[in-house]
């Protein structure tokens, strides 16, 4: 059994995903994960986000992430999804530009999308949003070299 | 119903998990992801991997991950674990240098680890050991504040 190839393959045996699959992952996954340099180091923080239209959003404090966001500068945003059983997953990547949103009418409507941070202990009151410049899937398929045979 | 505390907690809300659960939580995730400068702009890739000791290493080919890899670069590497129904979970945080193995008896001892790569599409043959500068955790908790009453 092999899985049905969906989209082209890279040079690295993964399969392509097509933008609006991208996009349909990055709006289902309930959390993410930005990157970014923090005291000239990279970092990784988990997030909860929203898609909203081609920018995705999510909620922080004043803090390290805000302080990247409100400097614009570039980082990634990256959700996946993998089955140990199968050993099987998929990954997105989304690498743009944050900024805070500082507009009382976006901020309005923002807090319309329901976006309820999950860790709760401190105001998250600020809106971040990562404006993509370029978003790439990749998912494991079941032995490429059979499927294509 | 709260949350019995484990550990301190940090100024937002967030429980800081001591070193040995982070280098548990390390060991017991299939996947964790990668951040690392590319091309100048954070990237985040997901990588199978293992804990070796105070060392976490994976596979990877010629490709950017072990340009990166062989250069010294700082990266970062996280593993994180979710669930959306009670909105509660754990990120652990990984900084530090990653480094190609090129010693043979090195990388003899890292094949026994029983590591096979879940992207088979093309040889994984290399090994990139990542070497801790800083092992941070945290976890969502329930109303901090109502356990701390």
């Amino acid at each position: 059994m092999t899985t049905p190839l969906q989209g082209p393959i890279d040079r690295t045996g993964l399969e392509v995903l097509a933008i609006d699959e991208c996009l349909q992952l990055i709006d289902r996954s309930p959390v993410g994960r930005v990157a970014f340099l923090h005291e000239g180091l990279p970092t990784i923080l988990p997030v909860n986000h929203r898609l909203d239209g081609w920018r995705i959003v999510f909620r922080t404090t004043f803090g390290s992430k805000l302080t990247v966001a409100t400097m614009e500068r570039p980082l990634a945003f990256e959700v996946d999804g993998f089955d140990p059983e199968t050993r099987t997953g998929w990954s997105v990547l989304v690498r743009g530009t944050a900024e805070a949103v500082w507009s009382q009418e976006d901020e309005q409507e923002l807090d319309q999308l329901g976006l309820e941070p999950w860790a709760d202990g401190v105001d998250r009151d600020r809106w971040v949003a990562i404006h993509p410049d370029e978003i790439t899937g990749r998912r494991i398929i079941d032995r490429p070299w059979e499927a294509e045979a």
